[in-house]
């Protein structure tokens, strides 16, 4: 008879052999909304080893008002989509996917880490959540830094 | 007395001094439009002059289904938003808007390039398009390449 892990494993998708769902879910939908800001991160960057690459930053419509308001209202999120950056003949282009990272406004459920649940996603892959409970020392520990903007480092553009 | 035309750029504001309604439109809204890629066009790169910096594509619905159909119907609008590049600190950051291109298809009216119109407006300005009736050589000329494609250069991705 097989253990009861590896017998799980046999029969249950990833997303649910592993851990129960994720508090901050995948952003289904999120290559839709709107286009905040983007930026490439290279190789010398303080940030390179965790953000290197090209990233894109996407906000739903809760997170566009909160933008313009400097706060954010519950049901606020917010995507960083990252991408490979290949450098080759003087251009920049997009790779793979490296991660989808996510912030969700909760400020009740989410009141130790400001008000925002913390995920992000392998790969981009809905299975793959990294963050879990490790978001106050993986996450917010950085973002405490942006208190006065809501701890959202990014601002919007025209 | 004023020369006439002086006397009309004193009066008149500047979309309407110098030149009819342009036929391809400013795209209102597109920042709010589906984000298809985005590029890094570095300095040394044979495009850099006309195209340097970074710009992200921008889709209409339309536009969008034709992505996916490998065709564009009529009413398709593709933006071309170009940002300069700021490289310092091992990162590109985005700066100032260059301009923002547009092309829109209408196979009746466009049938000499393509079935695309093509307009681009510097600075992201309303009024200050700067194609007008050069289409043919200033954009068509280079989008033949991509027949098999509908004309269009960019693909989407996830």
């Amino acid at each position: 008879m097989k253990p009861l892990l590896l017998a799980l494993l046999t029969v249950l998708p990833a997303s649910a052999a592993l851990a129960a769902d994720p508090e901050v879910p995948y952003p289904e939908g999120y290559r839709h909304w709107h286009h905040v800001k983007s930026m490439v991160i290279e190789q010398g960057h303080p940030l390179f080893d965790a953000f290197g690459g090209i990233h894109h930053l996407y906000a739903n419509a809760t997170a566009l008002e909160g933008y313009k308001a400097g706060r954010f209202a519950d049901g606020a999120v917010i995507v960083f989509d990252r991408l490979d950056a290949q450098h080759a003949g003087n251009a920049v282009t997009e790779g793979a996917r490296k991660d989808v990272a996510v912030m969700l406004k909760d400020a009740q459920k989410f009141a130790a880490t400001g008000g925002w649940g913390f995920e992000a996603y392998a790969g981009g892959d809905p299975a793959r959540p990294v963050v879990g409970a490790n978001a106050a020392t993986a996450c917010y520990a950085c973002h405490t830094s942006e208190k006065a903007h809501d701890y959202v480092f990014s601002r919007t553009r025209d």
